[in-house]
Order: structure tokens, then sequence, then C-alpha cells
């Protein structure tokens, strides 16, 4: 049964759909516990860094080249040899690199509390003083960037994601024209979910809007920046490069880690800003901390040397990711090419695929999946308030299972696709008798 | 010349000022470069903890008792292992044990900021949104404390240190009095920087206090639980006994960390507090994190194994740091006593040693030393705003200088002790001509 459901007629519909009901009973039978719900390393991808557990043996292994302590106190800034690590990785000054403890999220979260509790620059108002903040969320997005707003009362705007990137002439315009938005979530190269890199014009188009409020900021989320699939995966442009010396030098915020480099448990986090953002951000960072976890940081600047050794470090990464995500899409091929019930993104990199289901029902693939027991990211989650106004997208992430459970997560993944699909259609086909 | 400066007459005033300039010159000419300014760790004792750095050597290694991986995401709270330590050492339940990075001040700061920005239970009134917040701070004190107030704008309340603790009758007075006393810092065991131990009748009256404002918090900062001196040092009593159960359930925030357990720049720290509040914290804490770093809470649950584990590893650091306080006050007994000068204090524990001066001149016995090639911690660090009304107190931190430098530190700040009071005298003196 290949044909597009569009193309089916009631007899049709309703012989698949009792024979998807009776495949779903048997996979039901099998009470399979199937995990595709966050994007967590497997534990092969966490056995390639196992090195960096014994970099450091003795106290003596713990002093810097300038024969500076790391188990003792100081440093603020960070490991000078790590932020250097950072600063090559990302084409950045050393002085513009912050370095964190083990995630960025706590970075990006301590960057919006700083802007509502002292504003982002002196003089600036904090947010918290004003009647409204609101955020420009590209969407499908990331649901913890989404949920750090919804903490802070800050009000989401959902702006679609294209194919090359966000669409640019929504956000210029609102920006232009709304004071209260003051900020942006971007995932610019290997989006989650949708895997998209942002394009040369879009990356452009970023570094040249004309935001109508000062104190907008750009949170540039470069999480996926080395976390390529293939060997010619293209850079995004660097955005600092654009902005220096024009008069957006302060819009951007970026922020990446170590957490699917290393470990997702116990990684490195980097902050990277304009002088002046970071010298009003250490003000009260140097009131927060006397420093992050600096051996830490010492570690994996012995470990990975350069930004090569990261570079060689994610290839292997990606040899154990790329068969993972290969598996899903060619289910995807084999079970739903030519059906009109759903797209898919083939990402070239990143943690996620995306699949948008044509007939909105995206909630109930995510329930099908869960009755027969495999969990995906709950539906909607890809969405500002957790509200997908389309229920259309589902987030897969295949890194995790093992291959051969991936394989099986996969096909009951096409089945419940399949039921909700023929299930609506057959609704539909029944309501207009 | 033994006298009491009191009963010196001008002229002999006038020749110990002469003598103490000529061994002023000879010091400064030696051209030294001391510092006591800070509590940091030695060396010596930074290499007791040097084999947590080899606890995890594999990946298996990272596996907890039920197989969970701490390389990778999950238990926002921490890791169960390591909970459970800090439960046992500060005698709470497990549930109440929440862990973060690399330092307590962290979690103080951001128990401030939450509270700031979303209240401290559901309900409550955001501290900024409020037109005033005042803070009662023990004084002397933690310098980082009075910051974190300094940094969200919150008026500090001078309260006298005595010596079984701060001022209770004052306290009971004004956050009865006045609700927009929202809380109060306290080092309970061997105070920064008097090294007081809180008596059993002022813990009891801090478990009782009634406060005006309902979100008023007790931030009980026991940063120096076990690092005692001595083997006979009183314990201070648990102040979750004593409100445990009676309305003042929500009242404490306690923070304790292992920086001066094991390394100052990458142990890990707990936040300690009521159901009610600890729940009220998780919402805001689960958007900021997906956890602290948990291979370094992982090892550090290894490598003490139990709370006698952690005694046992105080008591060297207590050979280490005894003879290094006791070399300071034998410095000062031996120059100061019986000269009506100064007074200091004789910690059992802690990080710091209090010394007043008299004559209301710690100023300039900070930029005597310094002139002489020794840093001190500044004069009114100790205080709100970094002002000592009388001018009077001075933090001496024995800790890190090797023994024989230390020696020559504290013949130093005798001798510039010696000099600003004998000079203030001396100025008096003339100035009654």
């Amino acid at each position: 049964m290949n044909k597009p459901i569009s193309q089916m007629t009631r007899e049709e519909l309703a012989f698949e759909y009792s024979e998807l009901l009776a495949e779903y009973e048997q996979v039901k039978a099998e009470a399979l516990s199937l995990d595709m719900s966050r994007g967590k390393p497997s534990t092969e991808q966490l056995d390639l860094s196992d090195g960096i557990l014994t970099v450091l043996k003795t106290g003596d292994d713990c002093l810097n080249s300038y024969g500076t302590d790391m188990r003792n106190y100081g440093m603020p800034i960070g490991v000078p040899a790590a932020r250097g690590l950072f600063a090559e990785l990302c084409g950045v000054e050393f002085d513009n690199v912050f370095l964190g403890g083990n995630a960025s999220l706590e970075l990006m979260f301590d960057a919006v509390a700083r802007a509502e509790l002292f504003g982002v620059l002196p003089g600036m108002t904090p947010w918290c003083k004003l009647d409204k903040v609101k955020f420009l969320c590209p969407a499908p997005g990331y649901d913890r960037h989404f949920r750090i707003c919804e903490t802070f009362g800050i009000e989401m705007i959902n702006i679609e994601m294209r194919e090359d990137g966000p669409d640019m002439d929504t956000i210029e315009k609102l920006v232009a024209e709304d004071e209260s938005i003051k900020g942006i979530w971007c995932v610019p190269k290997h989006s989650n979910p949708t895997g998209t890199i942002y394009s040369d014009e879009v990356v452009r188009r970023f570094a040249a809007l004309k935001p109508a409020a000062k104190d907008f900021r750009v949170f540039w989320d470069n999480a996926y920046m080395v976390h390529d699939l293939y060997d010619d995966v293209p850079d995004i442009l660097n955005i600092f490069d654009l902005t220096q010396g024009t008069e957006n030098e302060d819009l951007v915020y970026m922020f990446t880690s170590t957490s699917k480099i290393t470990y997702a448990g116990s990684g490195i986090s980097a902050f990277i800003t304009s002088d002046r953002n970071m010298e009003h951000a250490l003000k009260y960072i140097g009131t927060q901390i006397i420093s992050y976890d600096k051996l830490n940081q010492f570690r994996h600047a012995i470990f990975f040397k350069d930004a090569d050794g990261i570079r060689a470090h994610m290839k292997k990464h990606a040899e154990i990711l790329r068969p993972r995500f290969e598996a899903v899409i060619s289910a995807f091929e084999r079970e739903l090419e030519g059906r009109d019930m759903a797209t898919w993104t083939k990402p070239t990199g990143g943690y996620f695929i995306s699949l948008d289901m044509k007939c909105g029902s995206a909630k109930r693939v995510y329930e099908l999946c869960l009755a027969a027991g495999m969990k995906l990211t709950e539906a909607g989650a890809t969405f500002p308030y957790g509200k997908d106004p389309k229920d259309s997208n589902l987030r897969i992430a295949p890194s995790y299972p093992p291959l051969r459970e991936l394989r099986k997560a996969a096909q009951v993944l096409c089945l419940c696709v399949k039921l909700a699909s023929v299930e609506k259609a057959l609704t539909n086909a029944l309501s207009a008798l």
C-alpha cells in the first residue's frame, strides 16, 4: 500500500486502518521500552572522552604553564588555556571568552536573569522594571530556550523556520517596530530540531539588524558548531567578524559548550560577547562566583590541546551518530515516502530529526508511541508555550538508543505515523458522508 | 618597651616612634612579597585531596550503584551518593539537599536572585518589586556576602558580633518591627573573620525568630562546619532540628561546600532547605540547569565514602593549619600583649583571625603593610559597604603562606600595628599641646 493517502478511497483507508491497528496491537504486546525523547549522547560517544578522566593525576599536573595552581581560588573568567581553546574554535579574541560550569544553559539563564535584574549595559533599564518584554522564537526550536522565557514571564513570538534559517523579513520588521522585543533565540548551525544551517545571507542580516530596542540581544546558541555528521558540511559565517566595528558590536551573546563533545553531565561551557557586554557581565558574575570549576576547564584544555584536537574528536562522534541518523531517515523513506503523510529533515549534523505530520496530529502520534512503549519528546515541546499551532511537529532524537533498538523504534514510529494519518483521513472521509 | 601605650609619655612615644620607623624602613628595604589577604588553602592542604583526581579512571567507574551513567544528562538535584554524604554530615534529610557546582557562593547569589525575581515561595512578592529590601549583617563578617547585597541594591544594617554570636536582642527587635528586612547573613561556626561559634542560645533564638516579613530568610552559611583546628571544638546546634514542625520550618537556607575540604577551585557545594523552599527553588533551577557537574559530585562521594571520611580528612587539614594560626597568635602575644594597642581573636577553626585596632587606624595599618610588601584584606572589607564605623578591624588570613613566610608576615604586621598606634598616640599628644 504505497498510495498517497490523499488519493485513497474510504474502502482503502478502512482496510489499511484495520491492518495498521492489528500491527499496532502486536507491537504493544511486545512491551517495548524505547526512548527517543532527549538529545542524549550514547554510551559509545561518552566513552570517546574517557581519556579526560586521567589527564590530571597528581597535584603537579594541576599547575598551568605559569605555575598557577588550578586547584585553588582565582581566575574568575576561566582557565587561560581553555579560554584560548574556545577563542581558536570560535574565531574570536581570547578576551571575549568567559568560561562557565558544565552547561551553557546556565550561562543563558543567567544572561537573561542579569538583563532582568540589572539591564544589559550600564544605564539601561532592567527588564524586570518594564511592563512587557518579548522574545522572538524561531520555531520549531529548543524547548529549554522557551522555558527560560516562560520562567521570566517573557512573551514569546513565533517566527517561522525556513530552509536557510528563520524568516528574516518578519524578524527585521518586528525588531524595528517594537521596542519591547529584547531578544531572539538562535541555534545557527544544525538547529534544534530542524538541523537547519543558517545561510550566509541570514547571518549577514542578523549582523545588520536595526532593533528599536538598544538592549536587544541575539542569543546565539552555537551548541552544535562542530557537530557535523559528514566531512563537507559548510560552516556558518562568524557573526562577530560581521558586527566588529559596526554599531551592532554589542548585539550578540554567543554560547557554546562541550556537553556533546565530552560529557553531557560534566563538560565546560563558554559565553562569548563584546568587550562592553563582557565588562558589564563580569561586574555581576564577579559577585556570583570566585570561579567556575577550573580543574575541569584545565582537563579540557589538556585533553584537546587545540581546535584541531576537538575537530578530530568530533569525527569519531560522527562515526557513531551517522548510522543512527541514517537508520531513522531510511525507515522514513521506506515507510512514508510517497504517502503524503509527513515530511522530515535530513540533517547533516546536530542531534535531531524534525518530523512534520501533514494531518496535524503530532499529539496523537506521540500518544500512540507512548502507549506502544516508546518515549518521544512531547508533541508541542518545540514551540513556545508547548503549543504547536498546527500540531504537526515531532522532534526525533536518534543519538542515545543502540542501533538495533533504534531500528525498532523507527519502525514503531513509522507505524504510529501511518496509523494516526489513516485514522484522521478515515475520520474525515466518514464525517463527509 | 612593654608599657601600655596609654601610659606612655610624649617623650617615650617619640622615642619608640623613631625606633619603629627605622625598623619599618629596614623591612621595606627587604622588598618582601607576602600575602595574608584571602582565605586560600595552602598547597600542602590541596595536596591532601589529590587522591580524588583518580577515583574515576574509566567510563565504568562513572556508573553509580544503580548503573546510572554520571557522564550523561539527568539528576538535576545532584548525584544521590553525594547528596547522602551532605545529608549525613549536616544531620538533615536526603530530600532537603540540593547539590551545586564548585562554590556555595553561586548558590547564595542565586538564592537572592530568585527571591528578587520570583519571590521566596509561591504567591510571595518578588523583592525587585518592593521599594526597599534590607538585610541584617553581623559585622565584622564576610565581604562576599555584603557584596551580594550591594549588587542587588539591598540595604545593609550592621549588627554587632559578640563572643557567642550576633547581638540577638537587636536582631529580634528589628525583624519583628520592620517588614522590609528580608534576610540575615550568618556564618554560625568559626565565623568569618572572628572565628565565633554561635552558642546554643543564639541558635535557639534564631530558630525562634518572629519576623514581620513572611519572606524573611536566614542565610546560614555553614562554610566551616567541619573546619576545626582542635579535637574538642563544640558543634553548633542543628537549626533544622529546632525549626522542624514549627512555623519557622521555611526560615533557613543553609549553604556549605567542599571548597576548603577538597579544592577551592574544584569542590562541590550544597543548598539545604525545607521541602517547600526546595520545591519552589527547583522550579527555577530546573530551567537554569540540567544538572551541575555530576562527575565531580560522584568523585567526592567515592573519595570520602561517608561523613566520618570527611571528618578524618579535616584532621589532616587541622595539622597543617594549626601551626599557622598559632604562629600568628603567638606573634601577637609576644609583640602586642600588654600594649593596649589591639585585641585579637583566638579561633578554634575556620580560616581567619580578627584583629581590632584600639586606636581606630586599621586603614593606616593596611597601608603600612602594603607599602612594606604585605597584602592584607583591605581595611573595611569586613563591614557592609566596606565601611568599618570604627576603622578598627583587620582580617588576617594565615592559611596560605608557608610557615616561614607567615612568621615573617606576622612580624611585619605587628610592626605596622605598633607603628600606627604610636603614630596616632603621638599625634594626639602633640595636638593636645
